[in-house]
C-alpha cells in the first residue's frame, strides 16, 4: 500500500523541479525561439530556484533539417553557451535525446559541455537503443533519465519488462510520461507505485512529465509527488505541445521549500508570455480534451486548432470512427 | 481511513450530476442570458443525462434590483416555465437561495412550482438562518442542499459545529464548496472524510462544488467522488465566476454510467460557447491563480481581468501587502 511522503506543509529534500519550457514549447514553434526568450527562461529559472532547465533537444543535424527546425532542436554547444555561458549557477542544464533522431557519437564528453543531464525519450520498442544511449551518456559523464513514452497504449507486462531492463542500467531517473495527457490521478498513483518499486530496488529516483489534455497536468504532478516522485517537470504557463504541461507557476506556488520563488516567473509571464499568447496556440481546449479522453495522440487536435475548426461534435465522431 | 468507493471503471448508482451553468455563469454577466441560451443549456442537460439543472438564484426582487440583474437572478415561476414548460423529463430543476437575499415566504409550495430542489448558500455565521430556510423549503415539499461557503477561512472547530447543526435538519445534501478555488486534492479528501462522517450518521449525502483558480476544479471533483461524494457540480466549458468551475464535458467524459452522453455537450459548446467566449471572460488565468494560492476572494482578480491588467508581479505584491 502506497504511503504519502511528507505532508502538504513539509519540505521534501528529494524534490527536483525541471523546467522544460523551451524543449516542450519548441514542439509548438519548431524550436524557433529568440535568444532573448531563451535567455529570459534561463534567468527566470535560476532566479526562481528551478533545479534543472531542459534547453532543447540534441537531435542530429544529419537526421533533421536545420532549415525547418530552430537551434533548440539541436542544442549545439556554442548555441547553449551563447545563452548560459559557463552556467555558473546552482541550476543544471538538461537536453533531451529522441531515440532515432540522435547520433550517440555526437555527444561531447561532459568535460567539454555545459550540459549536465541527458534525458532519453523512448518508445517501449526502442528500449534496447535507449539503453545503449544511457550507457554512452553515463560513460561520458552525464546524469541521465529515461522517459518511456506512450505507456497508456502499452501492455502492462511489456512496461514491466521495460522497467526491469531500465533498472539494470546506470540511469539516474525513470520518468512516468503521460504522452497522451490521458491519465487520471488514480492511474498516476498506480504508476507511481509501479515505478517506485523498480527504482527504489535499484537505487534510482522517479519523475513525472504530465500533459494538460484533460486539465489534470498539475493535479497528476502533485499526486505523483505526494507518493514519492522526486523529479517534477513543468513549463512556464504550461507552454508545450498541444494542451501543454504542468504550469511551473502552479508547481512553485505549491512547493513549500523557500528556495522556490514565484515572483520571477510572474514577471517573465507578463513580459514574455502575454505577447507570445497572441502568436502561438497552446493549452487546454476541447479538441485536446477529446484526444485525451480517447487516449489518442494530439496531432489531430493540433490540426483542428491550426485550422480554427470548432466543429467539436464532428471532430469527436471522426476520432471515434478512426478507432473502430 | 477513507476507502475508495468503486473503481475507475464502475458505475456508481449514487452519483448525481448537477449542472449550474446558468447559476454560476450568471455571476459573470449578472444573469443576462438570452432565453435561447438558457433553453439550449436545458435541452443539452436533458440530452446528456444530467440529473439536476440549477437554473439560477431565487433572490427576492425586494432585495436586489431587477434593472441590474437578469431574470435568472430571481427565477420567477413564469420565467422558468417559459424555458422548461412542465419539465416532463427525468432531469430535476434546482434554484439557489443566498442567505440574506432570499425571502423565505416568497417560496411557492412545491405543488405550484416546477422547481424540485432548493440549494441554500450560506456563510458559517448565517447557519441559523440557513436552517430556517431548509425547514421552510422542506415543509413546502422541496429537496434541499446546504452549501457552506468560505470554509477555507473558517476555524475547523466552527465548521464541525456547523456540520453538526446541519446534520440535525431535514436537508438532503451537504456540499463541500471551494469558494476561493484554493483547495488541493489532499484537503478535499480530508473534507470528504469529515463531511461524509456527519452525513452518513444522519442519512444524508454530500456534494462538491469546485472552482478552477489553481486548475484543480476537475481533479478535486473526481477526488471527492472517488471517496464517496455523490452530488457533483459542473458547468458547460467551466462557465462560472472568475476561473470558473469543473467542466461538465470533462466530468461526463469520465463517468462510466452509459446514461451520460458527451455529444450534446460538445454540440452546445460549438454552437453557444464558442461565440460567448468572444463576449465574456472566464476560466483559469494568472490573477485567479494568485488569489487561489493566497486563499483570497477572486474579486480583485476579476477587476484585473476586466481592466486587462497583466502586471502580474505587481498584482501578486498588492495582494501580499493586503494580507499583512
Amino acid at each position: 500500500m502506497l504511503k504519502k511522503k511528507g505532508s502538504i506543509l513539509s519540505v521534501r529534500e528529494d524534490i527536483r523541479v525541471l523546467d522544460c519550457t523551451i524543449r516542450d514549447g519548441g514542439l509548438v514553434n519548431n524550436f524557433h525561439f529568440s535568444d532573448d526568450f531563451v535567455r529570459g527562461v534561463y534567468e527566470t529559472c535560476v532566479a526562481s530556484g528551478v533545479d534543472y532547465m531542459e534547453i532543447g533537444k540534441n537531435n542530429s543535424p544529419t537526421l533533421m533539417s536545420e532549415e525547418e527546425f530552430g537551434a533548440w532542436n539541436f542544442c549545439k554547444e556554442e548555441d547553449i553557451r551563447r545563452i548560459v555561458g559557463e552556467n555558473n549557477t546552482n541550476m543544471k542544464i538538461a537536453v533531451m535525446s529522441d531515440i532515432g533522431r540522435t547520433v550517440k557519437e555526437e555527444l561531447l564528453p561532459k568535460e567539454d559541455s555545459v550540459v549536465d543531464m541527458v534525458r532519453i525519450a523512448t518508445y517501449i520498442h526502442q528500449i534496447p537503443e535507449a539503453i545503449e544511449l544511457v550507457n554512452e551518456a553515463h560513460a561520458k559523464g552525464y546524469e541521465t533519465t529515461i522517459n518511456i513514452m506512450a505507456i497508456a497504449k502499452s501492455f502492462e507486462s511489456e512496461l514491466d519488462e521495460a522497467l526491469e531492463a531500465v533498472s539494470k542500467t546506470p540511469v539516474d531517473v525513470i520518468y512516468i510520461a503521460d504522452t497522451f495527457g490521458s491519465f487520471y490521478p488514480e492511474q498516476i498513483r498506480m504508476l507511481t507505485e509501479k515505478y517506485l518499486k523498480v527504482a527504489q530496488d535499484s537505487g534510482k529516483q522517479i519523475g513525472i512529465h504530465a500533459h494538460n489534455n484533460i486539465q489534470l497536468a498539475y493535479a497528476n504532478t502533485i499526486e505523483a509527488m505526494m507518493y514519492g516522485t522526486s523529479f517534477l517537470d513543468a513549463t512556464i504557463s504550461g507552454l508545450g505541445r498541444g494542451a501543454g504541461n504542468c504550469p511551473l507557476e502552479l508547481l512553485v506556488g505549491f512547493l513549500k521549500n523557500p528556495k522556490y520563488k514565484l515572483r520571477p516567473i510572474l514577471k517573465f509571464i507578463e513580459e514574455h508570455i502575454v505577447p507570445l499568447e497572441k502568436e502561438l496556440d497552446w493549452g487546454y481546449s476541447i479538441p485536446y480534451m477529446v484526444t485525451g479522453l480517447l487516449t489518442e495522440h494530439p496531432r489531430s487536435a493540433m490540426k483542428a486548432r491550426a485550422e480554427n475548426d470548432t466543429e467539436y461534435e464532428k471532430f469527436y465522431n471522426s476520432l471515434l470512427d478512426a478507432q473502430q
